[in-house]
């Protein structure tokens, strides 16, 4: 019993953490919920309910939040980072909806995904015309260095989707090359979102020069994006998540070789293997076999050893801002990290 | 017969016209295919075997070379116009693989389209990353006048894009919204192909002042993208197409509300009228349709009426080349219209 208080009590402490960063940047969230709403706009009135549906489906936004508290921490003062913020945003859902097609989903946050509501046509269209709108916002800020990051992150972002789609299927992929697709699929954002908020902390002052701050954001963003996904790997399998409404499961039903699937492969013994190959391999799924695996992964401890590697991660996306003065933004920086590690499962 | 070979002379002189153009630019070519080579390059061994099945698969490059041409012709010196042409070719292929996508196509250019191939989300995911490679290739080369001249073009191109969607299996569509999302899907990129022609001329003087030049080369470029798109969809129903082993009636087949149709139908008598209701909205097609369909165009002048609409937005893109000295860059996009109204039909 006591380890479950003890676990309740750790997610109601991550929890209050993201209630804490999202009170620090609330005015500013809203000035980026507002160039969100009016930049999506377009007379083809597909695009802003496409769009729409998607936005306003109730992601966390945490990483327009990262941009905000990044550059606040680094003491910007003005209001591009609520533009950037906003073209973060632009980027990510567009590539949610690419995703969704890819993947073939129809639910996304307990909702019906825009490509089961409208079509993945649609869907790809509207993730193209986000994207693109995105790179207008970032040309109107006008920084190049800023455009560089992002237009580095997303075509890395394509890369690792592109890596994962080679990789799925395949029960010999390595831990290794599972982190690179996400370090490459999911960090390169959360790198990106918090490194532009040290750039334009940094040319807003006389010098515009690049300081550490620069660096130390980026290997923040970048840990702390290993730790998201790391934990998004171990939700699809969790009880926690079925309790939230949330489908579970879809990772092994489309054969994705996420983390907890290499370690209870790896650790598992032939008969076992035999189970993986056939089961993600050969996509031959039966009833009973998503419980197989998940039993699987408690016997081998997959589940808790994956968490503990995303603890791994984001002790250093703590450490990494270890040279920033002790703030409120540093805390709830911090703090958001083990959000990530503790968010509910 | 007389008038068979001087349809047979036009077109001659139309290919004349593309191969002069082709060997004006030629060294410059050289340096654009090189690029794209390169740039297209990723440890992910998909993306430059995808990639590479659609840059190589013989397109005309009409788009890359707008843009040599039109720099050359403002009297540019340098480099970027090479970089900024596989810029303009990788947008164009990025919109091409979601395209074949969208279409559900499987041929292109008489080959097997990269979806047919690799599947829809490869071709989805690799023309993301095309697109934010080009980007990434348009922030090193440092203009953000150019940025904003290619990411409004982008999202224009996808907002036609859904606009095509949206007006899809609509016998109500009017020339007008036919129009709006040509000039959207379309001709948006050719006019920026242009334009950015100037815009590094212009950069390279001392004053870097937009002169008129570049309202001028928008203008062709726009002018000359509707010419293409006019013919592209006449073309779709052409015997000559046949002829050189291309298919036709795609269009028809999905229901899209080309210009000869929107003619066709609106000439029509109520009979007729409810032949393009049935097999264009309610896609409800059997042997022989086409072949009627083509039929009904060819009472109702549908296909030489586009020509003719052709016709007059190629006057308006050579008109808007009168500013320009007589050389030789100005003779082979003037003459260029002609081809893009004679090709192959």
């Amino acid at each position: 019993m006591g380890v479950v208080i003890s676990f309740e009590e750790e997610q109601a402490k991550a929890e209050t953490a993201l209630v804490r960063l999202q009170a620090l940047v609330a005015d500013d969230m809203i000035k980026v919920n507002q160039t969100i709403l009016h930049k999506m706009h377009s007379p083809v009135a597909l695009i802003p309910q496409l769009a729409g549906h998607l936005i306003a489906s109730g992601g966390k936004r945490l990483r327009p939040m990262l941009t905000l508290a990044s550059s606040l921490m680094c003491g910007y003062q003005g209001d591009r980072h609520a533009e950037l913020a906003a073209c973060v945003e632009f980027i990510h859902s567009a590539t949610l909806l690419h995703d969704d097609v890819v993947d073939e989903s129809d639910l996304r946050r307990g909702l019906e995904t825009a490509n089961a509501v409208w079509g993945n046509k649609s869907s790809v269209l509207v993730g193209d015309f986000l994207f693109s709108r995105s790179f207008e916002l970032m040309v109107a800020d006008g920084s190049l260095e800023v455009l560089a990051i992002l237009s580095n992150a997303s075509s890395v972002i394509a890369e690792g989707e592109v890596m994962q789609l080679t990789t799925a299927n395949d029960m010999d992929t390595t831990e290794d090359s599972y982190m690179q697709v996400i370090i490459a699929k999911t960090a390169a954002l959360f790198a990106a979102a918090c490194e532009i908020g040290a750039v334009i902390a940094e040319e807003s002052t006389k010098s515009g020069k690049p300081g550490p701050e620069q660096r130390a954001l980026r290997s923040y963003g970048k840990n702390l994006g290993i730790v998201f996904q790391l934990i998004d790997d171990v939700l699809d399998f969790s009880a926690e998540q079925e309790k939230l409404g949330k489908s579970v499961g879809d990772d092994f039903r489309e054969g994705k070789v996420t983390l907890p699937i290499v370690l209870a492969f790896r650790r598992g013994d032939a008969g076992e293997r035999d189970f993986w190959r056939r089961t993600i391999e050969e996509l031959d799924q039966k009833e009973g076999d998503l419980a197989r695996a998940i039993g699987l992964m408690h016997k081998y401890d997959a589940l808790t050893d994956t968490i503990e590697r995303a603890r791994h991660y984001g002790a250093i996306a703590k450490d990494a801002l270890a040279i920033f003065p002790e703030d409120e933004y540093r805390k709830a920086l911090t703090d958001i990290v083990d959000f990530c590690i503790n968010r509910a499962y």
